[in-house]
């Protein structure tokens, strides 16, 4: 039921991203960007059309904000794994945009890919009222800039040469700005479309989003890296601070079960309707332990 | 009194960036936006407060939506000049970002000055009304992204690949993507902020944006590159088609200059009030000839 939902989420989210890709041409830009939003497991995606759910926003109506936040994460891959960044090869088990086409394209390509976000988010399809509208942009643009989304890419590139490791509490935040803003906004989208409160979905996209970090740095630190269709083991072998070099394996393991609990409870006030969700939460944890 | 306008302007802008960057804090990343946004003619902002003052918009309103195109255009710039695309060490006589800190930080300066561009546009003092700061936004995503700039960029970086040069025809189609786009939006964005009618701006614009182009190229012939405060000559290297090497340097001084007389025509309806406008299409040709 859960697996069925998030597929359907990806698969009308994949339709709307090629759907504004398809009067482009056929530039070796434009098919980077096709290739970068094919694919992945759509999690914001899923935040954004399963919390317009539950405040009644159908998902022909939530697909165009999901398509927009699912434009800037495959943006920000598409320019974390350059050379100059990450330089990884490998992503979602495929070569990377820069490694099958060339890096000038990849930089393009992601640029691009931030700019057709806003577009989406402006076009009167993702909500009548133009307030709201509104009120996404300007959320995303907090989400996926300097002071969110670049900043904790930043401090993560500031930690590399730092005298000393990161503590908890930096790492911390580091994470809830280079993952956790995106994915809050993902989570808030749906009663922002609603005009209803947006507090539930904050406390349980904070919860979540943390959890999925300390999920990341387990899968670094244990994974398969063919199940995980990309390079493992880069904190471990740039010494950097992880979740699980600070807690433990068992430390980082609890830590994420607890978070995935707290995520849960800050769901009560939607009831059952909120199952799907969850799983979601669930799934972000188990998927890699 | 065109120049002393010319430097106001640059002024405002150069603080309404300045003050978006100051909350910030001083990561690299950080400091690099504000050295991107530092500088330049600012002719894009300039177009568009001269464009909305004609239409009763004072500066302390325009100057949100003229920063708003600046930090786009210097995203541009930042990212154009990385090794992986123009491979420039100069701008504006300084150092490029990428060459005074390093390319990852330049790469996200320039993402995060894109997403900086749309955050400043969805703020109420950019246009009291939502529909009004919609529509900036949306025409600002279409100028900007792989409909748009980018689209200009990958042709551009096609043709360097491509069997033969590239006619006039398709070099006018690829400026007016490359530059043309966002010229065209900085100069309909007054009327729009007035809710007056863009026609006269848009033919006004479009004439520039292609005398623009056609004084870079000849400047990129012709020009000292001590002056201009870049690497100059490198079309001629690496043999791609130019105004220049298709009309020959008096066809296309020639052809500039009937274009600035066709920009002054557009600006008929506005009487004199336009005169500074009128200027800057004289001045956009004078700097190079």
């Amino acid at each position: 039921m859960f697996e069925e939902a998030l597929r359907a989420a990806a698969g009308r989210v994949e339709a709307r991203l090629q759907a504004a890709l398809s009067p482009m041409g056929d530039l070796p830009v434009i098919e980077a960007m096709r290739y970068a939003v094919s694919g992945g497991k759509r999690l914001r995606a899923f935040l954004v059309m399963e919390g317009a759910r539950l405040h009644g926003i159908p998902p022909e109506q939530s697909v165009h904000a999901a398509a927009a936040v699912e434009a800037v994460h495959a943006y920000s891959l598409v320019h974390d794994d350059l050379p100059a960044m990450d330089d990884d090869d490998l992503r979602r088990g495929q070569p990377t945009v820069h490694v099958k086409w060339d890096e000038a394209t990849a930089i393009l390509a992601g640029d691009a890919l931030q700019t057709l976000a806003f577009d989406i988010l402006s076009r009167p399809e993702t909500a009548p009222a133009a307030d709201i509208r509104l009120r996404l942009i300007a959320g995303l643009a907090r989400a996926a800039g300097a002071e969110g989304m670049v900043l904790g890419q930043a401090q993560d590139i500031a930690a590399e040469t730092a005298a000393r490791p990161l503590t908890l509490e930096e790492i911390t935040i580091l994470q809830a700005n280079k993952t956790g803003a995106l994915i809050r906004w993902s989570a808030e989208a749906g009663p922002l479309l609603a005009g209803a409160d947006r507090q539930p979905m904050r406390a349980y996209a904070e919860a979540l989003g943390l959890a999925f970090q300390i999920a990341d740095d387990i899968l670094d630190a244990e994974g398969d890296p063919a199940k995980a269709g990309k390079r493992l083991r880069k904190d471990a072998e740039a010494g950097k601070a992880t979740f699980v070099s600070l807690l433990g394996l068992d430390g980082a393991r609890k830590r994420a079960i607890s978070l995935v609990e707290e995520a849960c409870a800050a769901l009560t006030p939607y009831g059952d309707g909120a199952e799907r969700l969850r799983d979601t939460a669930r799934f972000v944890i188990a998927r890699e332990m």
